[in-house]
């Protein structure tokens, strides 16, 4: 028996979200304090703060700068907020049409019966039928759907009211605009985290009303959960991510390439939805994609553990684990941010990127703690896993190594990634040498650096499934992706606090505040972009663990024991799940390079066309640019939304649950690679662009300054990465975990009716 | 019982590479009859023949340009040679230290005894001792090497000899310069599929003078032919595509780029080295890659077949099964050259590209035909195919089915190869299309296209999988790749062509011929483009069966009956797998990367220092440029090479078989996707740009011509694409094949001694 007792694990767990949404709370307030009204007031304190670089023309911008911000951060909100509800009309009609599809297949396994079965696992149990199943698991999806928009919609509405509030604090230092930043993006990865855990939890103790002791029917309906939450993030990303560039692409190459005019400058039509694009796509659809990841291992880890010896013993404490070492998560990701905004200031702009790096190593070590005590404390000291058939025996121990490996590897990736696509270290500085010699080299280093990039984090995740899955199968693999994750908190926070700056330094260049001024945001900017794709390191090792287990979970769900690649039937599905990844990546990046077209005609007519425009006299239509890039990424999601949606529907209806699990394995292998070498890439031009523009080395005075030829090719280079780095990477996590899910959800079904064309041949 | 008695066997199989060679000395005979001395005579007959495009002054050239082609064609075929011979030194000190290791290894199965055993398969029968199956692994495998060497080598002599010629011939007009450049293939492809049947012959029957009756024995140390076919293939494909492309990029970024002169101008100091190229690169590499595929599959096939019930009742007709359809597949071809060369005739430029084309098809329907006769006349109507421990009952029209999927598979991918890589379709017009707005759209579209240009093919190979592995386990794999490389011959003739063409036209244009002459060559050139995308289609999907029929035999040989992917062993060699195309690609484009910076350096260089170089005055030093392409293509082989050969040795030693199968898995599902995508994104840059250059449609009319922006969008394509198309696209499927052979003939050794990282921990 686990050690705690059962109302002691309903409360810590409980305990712990609420505790997570009050500090996320606590921070949004202490944000809302820099006042966004129009009162000079303001203007007048800024000078008397924090001198870092004060030497400069502040004051005559203090009421003119709020309202200018103030004017600025109203249309960002405003588009972002329409865009956000226009996709999630869309999403909804989607989503009441697979809900009813869940039911229907789930529904159908037996005949929409009402009657009780014998369990799957435990036959000497009665489990609720699976009509029940049906209802309970649409009901999950739902909720888990409701959950990812929330998490989106909120993170995007925290991250539109934070931006130029920062912009705002950057007139009083660096520390205090990096502070407003990164509370701002703790607002996001708490309030994420605990409703993650809290709506589970809800679920979980309200489903348990009507199923009582059959814990299996119980955590296979929960599953829906985690696929909701990822099939809301699979079009969050997708669709946020062709408008966010769609009109980054088109703004650059109009107004950088052919105009010469700086980056966010006003006199660009499409600048406002670009920084639309920002909040729709790095900060929702992150947001969903995260949410999706944490709900789906939890998930996973559920369901392999209501069929272990724990599960069918009905062990509330250790059943509870996966829940714990999220909870756990939440307090150590609290005690961590202290570091960041209260322990130590940021007096330096040298001292931001580090502050940031030591948020991670801070909550790694201390989770590698908390992940010790829940394991002695929550988990009996030996038990029994279910392992394709076969019972595998466990110790505590053994769990602690299994979540201990997946949080290290996490580390690992995200430092790798930042080896890669940092610019203080050699490969970034190697890519913007190429530049010498034009774009064609640029294009050619940068590929090939994004190939290398993949080795050490597929090492990493070797070794992590290696570990899990020797010590404890797949409920061991289920847990070091809720390892990975466990600091999700802290890392939506720096995840979170990029784009927040780069919308800060947005507002700062739109609203024509001082140089100072933007060189602040600009170093808070720099700083994110490195976090930023650190972030995306961790949202795709995650995504593989956690798409693993779900294949787990799938397989023990279908009733397979063995994925033999030796037999036509696996075969084929893994050389056609391989091909998967490419198929959606073609599909994505034509969508952005096609709404970048339009685009850029647009742009185009409109500096032809407005006279006084390039004068700065006239407003450019900023609403038409915002048009474009909403109606593009609505339409342009849906075929490699339907593409990642249908595919396990079609392949297990007319295949099979055999060449589906062919397909999921091929999906899993091939799009974790071209994930990272896409994100990274994509990473590694940004940063090259920036070292040549900042010119802070010898070597990289050389190349520069902007304008050079150099420069020119680093930015076609920058131009290319964007939807690799922000569209089609970031998107393929979700692909492999969502095809993953809905398989684990369709399972019985596909078990029950499917492979119709192999029967009919046979 | 097969319906052929062994003599007659002996006989068909014999006559028929005889006839293959003798055809290809007499396509040779007649391509000399085309005189390179410098009597002026020549000059004087060509206007009397055949008039195309017969208004201009041709007449002047006569005895200089003879004189010039000769001299160029000197130039190239000395630098060929010499780099080729220095390769082969390097690759025979490799070969030697490999020879030895196959001998050391294989032979410590048994601990080098030298008594006989029971055999594997059949337990009943005494088989030849472990330490002869090393002695005569290590033969073959020296056998194998040597007989790529000669393809490699001799492929290059051809073409070299018939450039020149085919530039004169295109005075003549465009059927005779045709005639020339396919002649010169047909020697190629006619001398390769014939030295390679008859060597691979021979060794069986020198062979089996040794081991009698067990044939196990025989076909099993035969599987080190193919081991060293592919050997010599991966250096020739990595060595050559780096040479070629670290010339070709950086001609084409000072030349085209910085000093706007055309392609292939003399004044270019790396144009020889260019030239040189495509004569080690796409024919020598190519030549040996083709042959390794060949031999590869047709040891795979019969290593399944000695284990099969014909194997074991010594029924020599069937034995030879795969064998005999080689041997029909170069009479196919040999009928099928005569429509291209002999029973019709080339009058006009549009002809060209059909003529090549028919050439596919005829040949793939003729040896339909030829496959049914072999299958009926050689297999018995039934017999049993080892599967994985279970005897499988097959009858012979199952092998028809089996071979004929894979031949027409072959002609399925070559056409959606031409489709996606071809300007006359809509794919490539896009991306011509997209350069108006810059390069960064063109990368963009075109890796978007390359992306898409998987599905196709996949599907193609999924059908050939699923068919011939339902029908006949393994075996069927094997013969499928046998039947897309029955007809090598002329897809060899085909292909090479193009290298020709190419060639042709740089003679022309450096030996300042009149502008109809380079109009012809251009059209040659033109169609030689498509079929050289077509040939590496064929590649592609070959080598993806090829290997997965080695990793069949593989792990037949290592006596595992399942790979389950549900094993933490066989999961994390999956993902490692699949990470191994990445890292040679980013090896080897990075390779081709900074050797182009070199070249880059140099070229500039003499251009800044040698004064009359760009008026022509003075001649360039393109010894330089020549060192500089030999040197990096020699030094930079090694790591990718390495790469390649050492992880099945270090994944089987200290991991095991179970790893292994999973590494071989994951390397050949995902790099065939990589491999393909990557070839197609190349040629169908290098068409664009193409497209925008002849100017042909209205459209293609607007984005050109040649030094408008959209043009010089349309280059840096083109130049990104050089090292994905011919150095890290075609080097893979290199990689998926020997990586798989190596395990094969390693199998033994792994199985005994293999797996000590998993032996000491447990």
């Amino acid at each position: 028996m686990g050690r705690l007792s059962k109302p002691l694990v309903e409360v810590l767990i409980a305990l712990a979200a609420v505790i997570g949404i009050g500090f996320a709370l606590l921070q949004w307030f202490l944000v809302s304090k820099i006042k966004l009204s129009e009162q000079p007031a303001k203007g007048g304190k800024s000078k008397t703060d924090d001198g870092v670089c004060d030497d400069d023309e502040e004051g005559p911008e203090g009421f003119e700068a709020v309202r200018k911000c103030s004017e600025i951060q109203n249309a960002i909100t405003i588009g972002a907020t329409s865009f956000l509800i226009t996709e999630y009309k869309y999403l909804g009609v989607f989503m009441l049409v697979f809900a009813i599809m869940i039911f229907l297949f789930l529904g159908s396994v037996r005949s929409y019966s009402t009657h009780s079965q014998p369990c799957h696992y435990n036959k000497n149990q009665m489990c609720k039928s699976s009509l029940a199943n049906a209802v309970f698991s649409t009901l999950a999806f739902l909720l888990g759907a409701l959950t990812s928009v929330l998490s989106g919609f909120l993170g995007m509405k925290i991250a539109t009211f934070a931006n130029a509030r920062t912009t705002l604090e950057a007139r009083k230092g660096v520390g205090k605009a990096f502070s407003a930043a990164f509370r701002s993006g703790a607002v996001m990865g708490f309030l994420l985290a605990s409703s993650a855990l809290l709506v589970l939890y809800i679920t979980i103790n309200l489903f348990k009303i009507y199923y009582g002791d059959d814990w299996e029917g119980l955590y296979e309906s929960i599953t829906g959960y985690g696929l909701g939450g990822s099939s809301v993030a699979l079009f969050g990303r997708v669709g946020g991510g062709i408008y966010t560039k769609a009109a980054d692409v088109g703004a650059d190459l109009v107004g950088k390439v052919e105009r010469n005019i700086p980056e966010d400058d006003p006199r660009n039509p499409a600048v406002i939805a670009d920084n639309v694009g920002d909040n729709v796509g790095d900060i929702a659809g992150m947001g969903s994609d995260l949410f999706g990841s944490y709900a789906e291992s939890s998930c996973a880890a559920l369901f392999m553990g209501a069929i272990s010896s724990f599960g069918q013993t009905h062990n509330f404490s250790a059943m509870s684990y996966p829940l714990l070492i999220s909870s756990m998560g939440i307090i150590v990701c609290l005690l961590t941010t202290l570091f960041a905004t209260d322990f130590f200031e940021i007096k330096d702009v040298k001292q931001i990127e580090p502050a940031l790096k030591w948020q991670l190593i801070i909550s790694t070590v201390l989770m590698t703690g908390g992940i010790a005590i829940v394991s002695f404390v929550a988990l009996p000291p030996k038990f029994t896993l279910y392992d394709f058939g076969n019972q595998k025996i466990v110790k505590n121990w053994h769990l602690f190594f299994c979540v201990s490996v997946g949080l290290w590897a996490g580390l690992i990736i995200g430092y790798s990634t930042e080896y890669f696509t940092s610019n203080t270290y050699k490969p970034v500085q190697a890519v913007a040498d190429s530049c010498r010699t034009g774009a064609a080299t640029n294009v050619i280093f940068g590929l090939a650096l994004g190939y290398k990039s993949v080795i050490i984090p597929i090492f990493a995740i070797i070794v992590a499934i290696f570990v899990s899955f020797s010590l404890a199968s797949m409920y061991g693999v289920a847990v070091a992706a809720l390892g990975m994750l466990s600091t999700i908190a802290t890392g939506l926070a720096i995840d979170a606090y990029g784009p927040i700056s780069d919308n800060a330094g947005g507002i700062a260049e739109m609203a024509g505040m001082s140089h100072s001024i933007r060189k602040r945001t600009d170093a808070l900017d720099a700083a994110g972009n490195t976090t930023a794709a650190i972030g995306k390191g961790f949202a795709i090792g995650s995504a593989a663990l956690v798409s693993l287990s779900l294949y787990g979970a799938f397989v023990s769900r279908s009733g397979i024991d063995t994925v033999n690649v030796l037999t036509p039937k696996v075969i084929i599905g893994l050389v056609a799940g391989a091909m998967l990844p490419y198929w959606f990546s073609a599909m994505t990046m034509r969508s952005v390079g096609s709404a970048a077209l339009k685009m850029v005609e647009e742009v185009r007519r409109q500096f032809n066309t407005i006279p006084g425009l390039m004068e700065g006299t006239t407003q450019p239509d900023y609403a038409t640019c915002v048009k474009i890039s909403t109606d593009a990424s609505l339409r342009e999601m849906i075929p490699p939304g339907a593409l990642v949606m249908l595919t396990p529907l079609i392949t297990g209806i007319f295949f099979g649950v055999e060449t589906l699990s062919g397909v999921l394995a091929g999906a899993l292998v091939s799009g974790v690679q071209v994930a990272i070498s896409a994100s990274n890439t994509g990473g590694a031009w940004d940063n090259a662009k920036k070292y040549i523009e900042a010119g802070v080395s010898d070597h990289a005075k050389s190349l520069g300054p902007k304008g050079s030829d150099a420069h020119k090719a680093a930015v076609i280079g920058d131009t290319v990465g964007d939807p690799l780095k922000d569209t089609s990477g970031p998107s393929l996590n979700i692909l492999i975990k969502l095809m993953a899910v809905e398989s684990l959800v369709l399972a019985p079904f596909f078990a029950a009716h499917g492979g119709l064309l192999f029967k009919w041949f046979s």
